[in-house]
């Protein structure tokens, strides 16, 4: 009985920035290349705040992976829900059967981190996926329009204060969304309806913003978030949900129907046999060729990796580390197909970038500290060369202009039913 | 005690195209207009069927009514469910409260009509709304997905047989749709992946497709889906839900994962207190000025409304109709605010159109029977012009030009967690 294995088989676990960046540069592979993923699409991660403020259509910012999988070699690509990673089988494992393999690059992301905080997890909104920024979209156009009927005053306040919990890139980009679509709504859709006052607070555990950025951008940003009437809290400890909103360390309870949570990610949960000890943040510890201890034909990539950079920090949970990550995993496995040994990951730190909004942006690239309209403009274009499939960008690019000279926000839908 | 009612107040009910051509002849109007829906926007339903088919973006073909009411007078509007309309309090009942009027003009629209086939209706998808089009592309698109990992072939004939019920233009516009997608998924997604046969079925009960059409356009019609390769049957009359499929009235049984209901739909069944006789498909009989027999002030437009043609056939529950009548309510609601009496409705006929796909369509103006090329062009422009909302204009004119020339369904996103 002979069992015919002609070409090793490589298997990317993810379609996110890691996977992709992995499936491209293993396009002429001498290896058959299966992508796994639970959704059929790469998901453009961050632009979600702005399908959830109702800036861009949910679908400009998802791309099908079959139509870039067609593009890039012969990759086979398989919807399903990986439930675990068999190391000692080298098998992946899915309800619809198993995936053995002969390397694997394993690129699964992250979850929304809530701290062990339950009710804050049953409460809040994460930012994480399409059908949760849709979801929130819907939530808070809701709002105001339960605003318009409803009579009671304190009830209204409750409506329509909004509460963003993580003062990181995320959370700042999501309030000054925010604040964008609300005064979108107050001076057109609600337009002579006295509703209150509409609040928007940001609050950080922190006593700065955007802690990977130097200090005086965290300013910058704290400053161009506080102009557009955001309040900026820091030193905000958030230990519970209560029953009308949240609950501070130092007993302040603010009362909202809203609660965003930007305030961190863990390692996807995907349990791995046998269990590899996991470091902070649930990320799994790698060598520095990306591969897993005691498992060579097992790479990681992306926000599942722990490693550390030449100052002992770790690397952040990224896209850009996550591309950089794929593309080198692959590139080892090209190396072991070739008979060679891998090599170390090296990270080449391009920068880190966070928008306010309107023509306001800070930007840290090199030595350079950038704030205001240059740093949006180099947000603007970075974001669109990034964004992957043609349509999404020409799509993309309309609804900024458009909202750009119309001061508009124009997804407004409420599509829930 | 005075209660001061300085302004006569209008409500709409339904922001479909009804409502809107009310709410358009209203913007003058010395008197209160309140429009009421249960959703925030305005649905195109013509192109419902290209979002199932993931040919445009759901957004695009969605407009918010606060967007469109803030350019039209001063209209209120409050996003509630309509529960009942209380005709002698003259008070429209919502959960949010009632809402008292003067005069009503009524535009609910209609439900689908599965002529009382419970296990149909549980089963099959509905084309009505935004979200039944997005469950149906979801669907579609994931029974691929799902063949491709299903080693049982007559499990993977079932996932890939397209049954469509009811051969009016939402069943001929559909099918066609949905073979060109069929065909982008074969030649690109799914390319040297070997699926068995997809089959695309037509049922239609009567011995022609598109009934209200002239029998050669019927025939060009059936011709032009053949043709794409599309199963047309005629007399085929559903009796039931099999377990796996649908039963036919004459025993067969054809087996499908997907059932597409566009038989046919019923009049809102929105409870009128009290009620009045209802004629055939559950619509409401009205006098020639399109007021409720017995209720002076309350008009009904659209689907609902049942009126017939100087011939005595009943005028057709489609977009036109709904348009002319939500006009000519409210020009005789402002004719009733000026003290004079309101004029009978005359509907005039501007034709009837059907596209099928690529460079197809067949339309009827007058005289007229068109088929091909230039019906298609016509039926572009006519969808294109009486779409609401420029951007989404834009929108969809880049979806459809990118389709055409790069033979592309470019939505293809399943979209459900």
């Amino acid at each position: 009985m002979s069992t015919a294995a002609p070409r090793p088989r490589v298997v990317i676990v993810g379609a996110g920035f890691g996977g992709l960046a992995a499936l491209k540069a293993l396009a002429r592979a001498p290896a058959d290349v299966v992508l796994v993923d639970r959704h059929n699409y790469h998901l453009f991660t961050p632009l979600l705040y702005q399908v959830a403020t109702a800036g861009v259509e949910p679908e400009s910012i998802a791309e099908p992976v079959r139509r870039i999988a067609s593009g890039r070699g012969r990759a086979d690509f398989r919807m399903a829900e990986v439930t675990s990673v068999d190391l000692e089988g080298r098998r992946v494992v899915t309800p619809e059967g198993d995936i053995p393999y002969d390397y694997l690059i394993l690129a699964p992301g992250s979850d929304t981190n809530f701290f062990g905080l339950k009710r804050v997890a049953e409460r809040a909104h994460g930012v994480k996926s399409l059908s949760e920024a849709v979801a929130l979209r819907n939530h808070v156009l809701r709002r105001f329009e339960k605003a318009a009927l409803e009579p009671d005053a304190a009830r209204r306040a409750a409506m329509l204060t909004f509460l963003v919990i993580g003062g990181g890139p995320t959370g700042v980009e999501m309030t000054g969304a925010l604040s964008e679509l609300v005064r979108v709504l107050q001076r057109r859709d609600y337009r002579g309806i006295d509703l209150g006052p509409v609040r928007i607070v940001l609050l950080e555990a922190a006593d700065r913003l955007l802690l990977p950025f130097r200090p005086e951008l965290s300013e910058a940003a704290a400053e161009a978030l506080r102009r557009k009437g955001v309040e900026v809290v820091l030193g905000a400890k958030v230990e519970d949900a209560a029953d009308e909103g949240i609950r501070l360390a130092d007993g302040t309870v603010i009362v909202s129907d809203t609660i965003v949570w930007a305030a961190g990610v863990l390692g996807s949960p995907l349990p791995l046999v046998p269990e590899v000890t996991r470091s902070r943040w649930g990320r799994v510890p790698v060598g520095p060729t990306l591969q897993l201890p005691g498992h060579p034909s097992a790479y990681v990539a992306g926000d599942l990796a722990y490693l550390e950079d030449e100052t002992g920090a770790p690397l952040p949970m990224m896209a850009p580390v996550a591309i950089q990550q794929g593309d080198a995993a692959a590139r080892n496995v090209l190396r072991r197909l070739a008979g060679r040994e891998p090599v170390a990951f090296r990270y080449r730190n391009r920068g880190l970038m966070a928008t306010i909004g309107r023509n306001k942006a800070v930007a840290q690239i090199g030595f350079l500290s950038l704030r205001g309209l240059l740093a949006w403009v180099i947000w603007l274009l970075v974001h669109l060369v990034w964004l992957i499939g043609f349509r999404n960008k020409l799509i993309v690019l309309l609804a900024w202009t458009w909202d750009y000279f119309l001061y508009d926000r124009s997804v407004r839908l409420i599509t829930e039913d």
